[in-house]
């Protein structure tokens, strides 16, 4: 296929020493002949294919420098996007990087739609929808496990299993359809419904088995979702404090002017936990009071997991009663914080409202106990299974949707099969599956979706 | 000189389409050759210089993928460092940078200090200290001026200056070196002091010149450091979105866990203001009571100028007479708000006491007067000085202390020439005027010096 050239900065913002502005599309390399100067007066259009060049860039018109860069040229089609790409390696200042983007522009090329450069790749041939899916994933892992899904994901692990199903299904439904088209013996039905039987029998059983995953596999993409829940004063701050530096934070600022809600991500023994509202936690040390009850109730219906942190120092209070009640539906770990002065609470009262929930010991103030909280956190939702480095995570929620959507599909073939269903019936639900399975690595998937699919990538990828 | 190799992130943290692990020294390519695999198993060891490469870093022990890159191999001399480079191009995810890094790290490289690229530039000769040291400032520039002084001094426009103002001294000293060591005539006096005047005048006008540009040197380098002031209620948050929504923001958020001051960046006209504490007047939009009277005034003794918002609708109140008070000998701007209201204030009144203060009047609900305030913001800083482009602005710190030296020594050596002190005591404040200018270009200069400038850079660059 034949595009516009596009370009964008596909670093991410800020302030560090290099920061890139890609260019991909037919036009790339006559953009960057335009602006670029080596001392030497080469021409990039005579350069070889992925080589690297030394320069400054200029205003065209006025001569003015704009910028001393390093150029690196990559001709189709053994690129990122089988496009001509030339990448412009600037110094990573926020006001240089966008000077650079502003030059290319200028000269003809046009600011890339976020995703863009991987829908290219996608649109172009060089990866499917699925593997175009794990290059974000793989950008916001947050843990090492999270980023070998992804790289599995995107060297074609997921798609290789999805295209094995579907050709399985196509196959089957061909000898249906011979079976059909030339019923010279009476016992068509006989002869058919045993191979489709079996064979879609085997398709569900490796969609049940990739669903399976999906639970742990959503957790390592999006991290766990954690509150830390409890009266004042209790050890929440510190409980956030130890968490935040035992293991490297991530402070994630959710955009926007107000800077409600800010997010750390910590990795807890491989376990991306998600803490909300950390800020609220720090500054007031009262979430619930801080944001509202409407709104920490909302945080509360979103969250993974509650920490719910209580004094060992204190007698149980209606209100940590009243907490426990409120999340008893949900997953949750007791901490019982400040070990390090003389227990007044009662612990058999607290092991009774915990039920199955996990009950941690603590002395913050000492260092104690966080270690057995972590282990406690990665136990409840791994459980030891996660070790299994080899296998076949579906992560994605577009992914899972599709995939319990084929599972109910290819069901109802079989329940229809089975109850005697004629087979020009059944074959109807096994080519929707076939379709479904497909909409996942984007062989049978509407162009709107595409573009809604990439427009949730940054910006320059 | 020959040193470790070193490696480091070279672009900013974050979630980008790219992210770049860098590597400098001998062992560079080496230890790149440890971990990449291209598909067609190339050694990178026998690859031309300035190509690039594609290919997965594997861990050498287990043979796993730990990322799918693009390599570019630039050999000794004509890199960043002089030294072998290789920049490792990965995606941009927080996991996936750190893991190459420590892929890098694991494999032989070190981590590279802060600066320690650029420092490694200057200590291989490619760069003087004051080229070194606007290589920071280009990365930090937060206007498209500030950005031409940087790209000005990086391209050694000022290192020149300086090279010539040191060689007049050089050569002065270097004849009355001669008149003293052959005083074949009686009249060494008479003949030196005369070449010795004119020279060290012109030397002392030049550095004189140089300080001149300095104070907008520093505010293009700096920024304006920027407080909003006034009663609750009187529209400081409204002022603070008008600027921010007309201008780009770039916000800073300062390290550390209490988020207590938050800086964003707006470009006015060239000008970049550094709004203070923006979160405080968002909040609570009553900066001087949250912040608690001793931080602000502290606040406010850092500050470059001050924006008085006053209330159009409502009478001066004490409270106000007394901000007038606060800052009366500081710069500022009085905003006289809600002129959409019917008038209260008394505006006799507020002229007397903003006495040579500009007073702009605003409706920033109605989005009037914002271009005036704006203006009357960049006139006060440059009127309109500021566009002769190709001046040789000083905007570091320490070249402006060291110029304020310089011309303090040798004004030192004229008075005493004039005074009749003998020459060669006067050369001695010559000779030290020529160092002092050496310590600018990192001629004449401490290693502890270039080491604590050097720890000031980002990591990566």
């Amino acid at each position: 296929m034949e595009f516009d050239t596009i370009a964008a900065i596909s670093t991410p913002m800020g302030e560090g020493a290099i920061a890139i502005v890609r260019l991909s599309g037919n036009q790339a390399v006559e953009i960057a002949d335009r602006v670029f100067k080596t001392p030497g007066g080469k021409r990039l259009m005579e350069q070889p294919s992925h080589t690297i060049h030394y320069g400054h860039l200029h205003e065209p018109k006025t001569g003015e420098i704009v910028e001393e860069v390093m150029l690196s040229l990559m001709k189709a089609p053994k690129t990122f996007t089988r496009e001509d790409v030339v990448e412009i390696n600037c110094h990573g200042g926020i006001v240089s990087v966008n000077r650079v983007l502003q030059l290319v522009l200028v000269n003809g090329a046009r600011l890339a739609e976020p995703g863009e450069f991987t829908k290219r790749a996608f649109l172009n041939g060089r990866i499917d929808l699925s593997q175009a899916e794990a290059v974000m994933d793989l950008i916001r892992a947050k843990t090492d496990r999270a980023m070998n899904v992804a790289l599995g994901q995107m060297d074609g692990k997921l798609s290789r299993l999805i295209t094995d199903l579907r050709q399985a299904l196509i196959e089957t439904l061909a000898q249906v359809e011979v079976n059909i088209d030339y019923p010279e013996y009476d016992d068509v039905e006989e002869m058919t419904v045993p191979v489709l039987l079996e064979k879609c029998s085997w398709v569900r059983d490796e969609i049940e088995k990739l669903l399976q995953t999906s639970s742990q596999g959503k957790i390592l993409r999006e991290g766990l979702s954690t509150v830390i829940l409890g009266r004042p004063n209790v050890g929440k701050s510190s409980l956030l404090n130890s968490l935040v530096q035992e293991n490297k934070a991530i402070v994630t600022d959710i955009a926007g002017t107000t800077r409600d809600i800010i997010e750390e991500y910590v990795n807890v023994r491989g376990v991306p936990l998600r803490l909300v509202d950390t800020a609220g936690i720090r500054e007031t040390e009262d979430i619930v009071e801080r944001i509202g009850v409407e709104r920490s109730r909302q945080v509360l219906k979103e969250a993974d997991l509650i920490l719910l942190v209580l004094n060992s120092a204190e007698e149980l209070s209606i209100e940590d009663e009243r907490l426990f009640e409120t999340i008893q539906h949900m997953d949750y770990i007791v901490v019982v914080n400040k070990t390090d002065l003389e227990r007044k609470i009662d612990l058999n009262r607290v092991y009774d409202l915990a039920g199955k929930s996990r009950v941690v010991a603590t002395s913050l103030l000492k260092e104690e106990g966080v270690i057995e909280l972590e282990e406690a956190i990665a136990a409840l939702f791994f459980d030891g299974q996660v070790e299994q480095g080899d296998m076949t995570y579906v992560s994605n929620a577009r992914h899972i949707a599709l995939l319990n959507q084929a599972r109910d599909v290819i069901t109802d073939a079989l329940d229809a099969a089975e109850a005697g269903v004629p087979v020009d019936m059944v074959q109807i639900d096994v080519t929707r599956t076939w379709e479904i399975l497909g909409e996942i690595i984007g062989d049978t998937v509407q162009e709107s979706l595409i573009n809604q699919l990439f427009s949730q990538f940054c910006l320059g990828k």
